[in-house]
């Protein structure tokens, strides 16, 4: 196809090649909605404007934003890593936003990155987001979206996951093998995907071994003293569980803290695996056996996906799904000490 | 003083009250320079806008940026929530960029600050930072700026730090008390002021002790692969420290590694204290005996702090320097259990 100049752009829309030049370069000489016309018809008709020109319309802020639950879990720092080590390749900022697992804030950040800032979204949601609206109007205002690790499901947003409702299962049948007959999974939000595929992966490995997993699903969204509580509940009880699946690495913490505080013994009275990217996992008293999830890559291939869509905006990425697999490193917490892949 | 009106503060400035009320409102009409002039009047001779000229004029943004050199130590997390306890209360966001201890990097994202994009900078700088050129050219565009944690020493910008060479001084007397006679100082960058203080702490209290200091600063500013065989060297050297004072956490953790794999006890062999507020300190094998600096409120004062400057841009805050105290947390990898504040 004879590539398009924009002369041929202009009368193809019935205005003057200024205009059209001017509103490629954002002046505010020119209406949002012609501006909005001729984008269109710039990426209808595949207009490739000169690099100067270029820059402005498309890469305005150079600048992409990643919003997170939270810090403090080591995934989203090493996912940040993974994020950067593209960024830099493009020559685009990273702005963090965090979400504080608060849909309010996260829809909130989301109507901050509309106004231009960014070039495009990472978006990890908020434990209490079930409604992917303020997603989908960062898509129609032409603000490209990514989700990796949380997500909605049945959406059509490019997401880049891990395979949680295998590694739930694999688990579980790790703590059976090594001889737990009354696991428990600690969940940290049931409306969160990823918990509830890893809560899914739980329950069938009980119902495969005829241990019928009711009420082994234990939620643990209350702030941190009600999510002690309910552990040491959990541990004082006089049917005591004797293996935990933490869906996130804190949960798992909490368990070392109150067992140690009522003297309960990890392995030989409980079983421990935690998702968990922690690198303090080999040296903590004992070793914590890991569902490893692969933080780093995970925030390389979203911000791959995510310039992918950047540079070329016509492309219909939508359905894109990328899963990375997880995998379980077997430490002390289990009864074990050896590495599976 | 008899509050300046807006016609008063155009006669003082020989323009019309529509020139000077466009200023305010940023309007394209208006040249840079007259923006500027205006706006410079309107500080000297304290006038108060209207709130919504007020929010057009000082408050374009209603965003503050966090530039600190990574996220996956705990310190910095603690902190981000402490600056967004405040931020919220002022209904701001906080943009939180990462500059991976580089030099370069950091000049570039206070650069993309300088864009009008923030309202205010909270900066922990980065290991390879010792000008702080970049941030006074913030400060010269009326951009305040507030350090916190990691400073540059002798510079006019408000300043959030803790007692570093107290509490260096501390832990070394600490070790010294429990029996060692040969400890060392892991420092992650010379260049870094926190480090350089907490090793003067440690050098201090080894002269006090008749010990000569000299050759017991490890410089650990190196990849994680030359950190971890820097410190293996150090574990199988004939002349072993018996004490390590880590002055970040990551580098405890590394002893904890080595030590495992070269089948050195602590705290029987070595003895460990390390700068941290890592929430995994007292299930780590052994629990690790900290200095626990008061990160969140850190965080909050260095953005409290800020928020002054951003409301009332004519305070000279420049010499403001608040020190929250840190305090030793005595665990097993020191060989005692007990708390001393």
């Amino acid at each position: 196809m004879k590539k398009l100049n924009i002369r041929e752009l202009a009368k193809s829309l019935g205005l003057s090649a200024s205009t059209v030049s001017k509103a490629l370069k954002d002046s505010y000489e020119i209406s949002n909605a012609t501006k909005q016309k001729v984008l269109e018809a710039a990426e209808r008709l595949d207009y490739t404007p000169n690099p100067y020109a270029s820059s402005l319309r498309k890469k305005r802020s150079k600048t992409i934003a990643v919003i997170m639950p939270e810090v403090a879990d080591n995934f989203f720092s090493l996912a940040i890593n993974g994020i950067q080590s593209i960024a830099k390749t493009k020559g685009y900022h990273v702005l963090i936003y965090l979400s504080h697992d608060k849909f309010e804030h996260e829809k909130m950040i989301v109507e901050d990155c509309r106004s231009g800032r960014v070039d495009g979204v990472l978006i990890s949601i908020s434990g209490e987001t079930t409604s992917a609206e303020h997603c989908l109007k960062l898509r129609s205002e032409k603000i490209p979206v990514v989700f990796f690790d949380r997500e909605l499901e049945n959406l059509d947003i490019p997401k880049v996951i891990t395979n949680d409702y295998d590694c739930g299962n694999t688990a579980t049948r790790h703590l059976l093998e090594r001889g737990c007959k009354n696991p428990v999974f600690l969940s940290l939000s049931s409306s969160l995907s990823i918990c509830a595929k890893r809560a899914k992966g739980f329950a069938a490995a009980l119902c495969e071994t005829g241990i019928n997993p009711e009420r082994k699903i234990i939620a643990c969204d209350g702030n941190e003293d009600a999510v002690i509580a309910e552990i040491k509940k959990l541990l004082l009880s006089s049917h005591r569980p004797d293996g935990f699946v933490a869906s996130v690495e804190r949960l798992a913490f909490q368990v070392y803290i109150a067992s140690e505080e009522i003297g309960i013994k990890i392995p030989d009275d409980i079983k421990i695996v935690a998702f968990s990217t922690v690198e303090t996992a080999p040296i903590l008293n004992p070793s914590l056996t890991t569902i490893t999830q692969p933080a780093f890559q995970m925030g390389r291939a979203a911000a791959e996906l995510l310039f992918r869509n950047i540079e070329k905006p016509y492309l219909d990425l939508s359905r894109e799904r990328i899963e990375l697999p997880s995998k379980l490193i077997i430490r002390n917490s289990s009864g074990g000490n050896r590495v599976i892949n």
